[in-house]
């Protein structure tokens, strides 16, 4: 993972599949080039093949579970999301959650594939426990301002500084702050409280330009981390 | 769907995804011009769109998830799976059970989409409640056989003709006999006591020739409908 | 069960549990003694031997495992509410809903056990399918204005007039309506429409004098049924 | 909680409910008694109020639902365990896993209601982790063994020492060792491993005399910490 990490979760919006969610990865991949910036991309389990044959940025899978490979029909295991040509995965999103053995197992297994993780959690007193499993991020979204354009940054900053003290004492763990983040200052304000990244989704999938909004986050990414 | 029904479930094992599992469906594709005959694919989600792409077979989703579009992170709502290329899914498998509620729910929404169903249950005695919900099929498959190699058509041949008795009261819905079918007798068999077709996974995933036993169960499954 | 059925659901409030919930027991006692009306308690499982050892009423569990006796730590299975002094239960109520096939087993358990069932259902669609499983009778409520204070009776009469219609096609079963009861008016409209009985909670549970709410609902059901 | 912790659960047997229930509780207490040990009992939530108006022992409850007083139909939060006796709960038993969120949420209730926590883990991983969220104890039970009466003593005794390890980081959290445990020995070797007790069902509620298996253990336990 490259400093700033910008994350877009496509969720499933009308135009997270189909050749809208295309033409979308093609804007923000000219974004990606142009600021040499790196915009990991978690899609669909049925849109992961397609988008990582069209653009050349990290594809991560919204989500893989944690069975093994087998009798287990309509399961995504983490090996399928590998061969459709996912860098990584979310895990435990708070739409999607899993139990904590889960996530140990599943966070070994995908080590072990080459992919990388990134362990969403909802509140700052997980962050140190699940940083101990090691993910390669840990993206904290108190789930109460998710969707809401209400954003961590301004509206609880204490949850983004709290969790940078955690993640600390986990080594080598990238912390990424999100829920309801819709505006550049949003942005720059969670990096400059010490996060290393931003996850968003609603205020890109949503918006009437979202190539627009991808930039005002990733220049204002890149002026809170001084490379701009 | 035309009759006999031969569904095959690529559930997840290793042949289950990647390029071995598009060669699978391209022997298969064989088989079905052959003999004219239409074998269904039920596959992995991040497989859908590369084998619909390949074989001119109907590919079926194995699981779709009971939510609308929207803020649903690793999600798989019916809509992404017909834009992959899927033109029906299973529901309810013993694998991946949901709520009535929630079944009732899918099959108004993938009848509006113009997708095909087949509904899973385990026992007889669902078998007219839930063709009251209309789906195009259903698929019979006491747990206890699945994976076994012990045929539902011999060791259970009375829960097959019980779920015949019982579709019959609910006018239009297909049934479908599953569990532990290895061999064409088992299908030939299951046909033979009233099913208007056969579901089947290990039998064909896990066979060294995987061509040799779908081409076997069809030859049965037409001898039986008097096709052969 | 004695027409009119009129149950109420204790959920889990404050005064669900401990002697709050004993003396509200005693109170609706001496109302079905002094109306000669059957009023059903649904209490938590904690409470079921304490309130059925204090009141003469038939008491009911809110909810039943669906799992054998054995190793299933926090598992209730049905013979347990039953030795506590439940005359029966609830079965798959909105906030906790389970799989078909479990409550097709359920159902066979607590028939052998002697135990009464009341089934809850979400949409007239499902009644008659669920009413083929012969519970002893079918709870509809909307979810939608459960503890609303908005009744079905008022807002959503077709639905209790469609699963009329639908229960009718199951013998022997009776049909309960709730969700948003909150008046005489109320109940009394749900039964003329054709429901055995009404189901509330909130209504009872937070009043100032739940008592008061209990007599007048049992008046207008008397009066609804040409009793009073 | 005193040392050693002997925690014994009832799961739901046909001996964990009702009169041989509170029979079998008396004799425990007996034991606890004349040996001066605490023995924890973690009884269903329908026996928790008799079980603990007839002994002097701190009774548990298996479970308790993270959710809220309030409209939840069939849920046991802990304010109501509280109510019926229970002096303290398990947590994530291997037979009712519950999320990471859900136990960080639950364990700050029981805290402030005065209960006691023993949090249930499956793997040394996680001692820590889940330590930092302070329960009073952490029981770590391999799956695999549960009920075996091969015990994680003897077949897997690096669970233990590493589990040790791990619970040490966590300042004022016990570390009891369950899993299999079906001899005195084993429980002699579990405490002498580093554990401050051990945890026990089947080897106690399927003896033909539960009581000789109980004295047994506790013997064995007071011996390898010294006291007998």
């Amino acid at each position: 993972m490259r400093l700033p990490i910008i994350l877009i979760n496509y969720k499933v919006y009308d135009n997270s599949f189909g050749n809208k969610a295309i033409e979308l990865a093609k804007k923000i991949e000219k974004i990606s080039r142009e600021y040499s910036v790196e915009i990991i991309l978690a899609v669909p389990a049925t849109m992961i093949y397609r988008i990582s044959q069209e653009v050349n940025l990290p594809i991560y899978a919204q989500h893989v579970d944690p069975v093994p490979l087998g009798a287990h029909t309509g399961a995504i295991p983490p090996e399928l999301v590998k061969d459709a040509g996912a860098k990584g995965t979310l895990i435990n999103h708070s739409e999607k959650r899993i139990r904590a053995d889960e996530i140990d197992d599943i966070l070994k297994r995908i080590r072990n594939l080459g992919l990388e993780s990134v362990l969403c959690v909802d509140r700052y007193e997980l962050v140190f426990p699940f940083g101990l499993l090691k993910p390669n991020a840990i993206l904290i979204e108190p789930p109460e301002l998710i969707g809401t354009g209400i954003s961590v940054s301004k509206a609880k900053p204490e949850v983004i500084t709290k969790a940078v003290d955690e993640i600390k004492k986990a080594k080598g763990v990238y912390l990424i702050a999100g829920a309801g983040i819709s505006t550049g200052e949003d942005v720059f304000k969670a990096i400059e409280l010490g996060a290393q990244g931003i996850g968003v989704a609603s205020a890109v999938m949503k918006a009437k330009e979202p190539e627009k909004v991808v930039e005002d986050f990733v220049i204002n990414a890149l002026k809170a981390m001084g490379k701009f």
